[in-house]
């Protein structure tokens, strides 16, 4: 169920890239293969700053934001997703593990509707 | 005070589909009628991927995904919001409760600033 | 570490603006000079709606809306972001305060990664 949010400029990589991230969440949050909910938004040089905090990581014009809203993950499961998506990234799509910045926003199971007007995982249903 | 955002190809149903999840909005959270602050994000074929955790829910071209920044509301009124957004969305632009996806993410009072450099919800104007 | 969206239509304002919501950040949450992380998303008329709930701000076509994702920050951080971001807006770049409406959603130390696959504030290098 989380949400992924790529902003970037990789427009021929996209489905590549979206298909690394989802390896990567498979794998780090254990999720069900088809727990598949992406969203691209792409920026144009001026839209996107990105810079390091002081901690000496360079950035291209390869650089990826992925924000992920999800119900709660334990510590390891998201340290595993950070590295994990800079492997998977870097395998398939050749961008650098300097270029990948990653935010999470937690919410709750009564959070969810993916479809039909419903609460998947408060009707038992999920 | 939620801030929704549709991320679909519906560009005529702009306008009717704003005003339809408005009114699923004030209906199920009871909010003010000028509370309103809806944002699209409209996005191409391949910059959204929206499968169904497995639940066979079919999605058409006409998928919608409206994610809801909100104070926090009781499980009875998200549940009522789904549903009544579902009822709206197919009633007024003829999008299937199948297409219709909704995450929600709660903050509090003083996360909000309506204008004027103030937290309204704090200042008591409120 | 704080993400900014502005949604608006200061196409030719965009780095001015980018600048200033810095310099309210920097003031308001001490954060550090390179912990800049901003996106803008741009949008067309009809596809922003910015009501008042009631309040009575006008709202012109330079309205914006900043979404803030960030660590914990008091209440007192929050009310001077709010006032400093419309002082620095108006000053450079002449939109009015009633046209800055701010939310923020609150997350933790383990929910960012600003590169190379690691939760810097939990390894120690934040």
């Amino acid at each position: 169920m989380p949400l992924l949010r790529f902003e970037g400029r990789t427009d021929e990589e996209l489905k590549t890239l979206l298909e690394a991230a989802h390896r990567a969440m498979l794998a780090a949050f254990k999720v069900l293969e088809r727990d598949r909910y992406q969203v691209v938004h792409q920026h144009k040089p001026g839209e996107m700053i990105v810079e390091d905090t002081g901690l000496g990581i360079p950035r291209t014009e390869k650089v990826v934001v992925v924000s992920v809203t999800s119900r709660p993950r334990t510590r390891e499961q998201k340290e595993a997703f950070y590295r994990l998506l800079c492997e998977e990234l870097n395998r398939a799509c050749g961008i650098a593990s300097s270029d990948v910045m990653v935010s999470i926003v937690e919410n709750t199971d009564e959070d969810w509707s993916f479809g039909l007007g419903r609460a998947q995982f408060l009707t038992g249903e999920l």
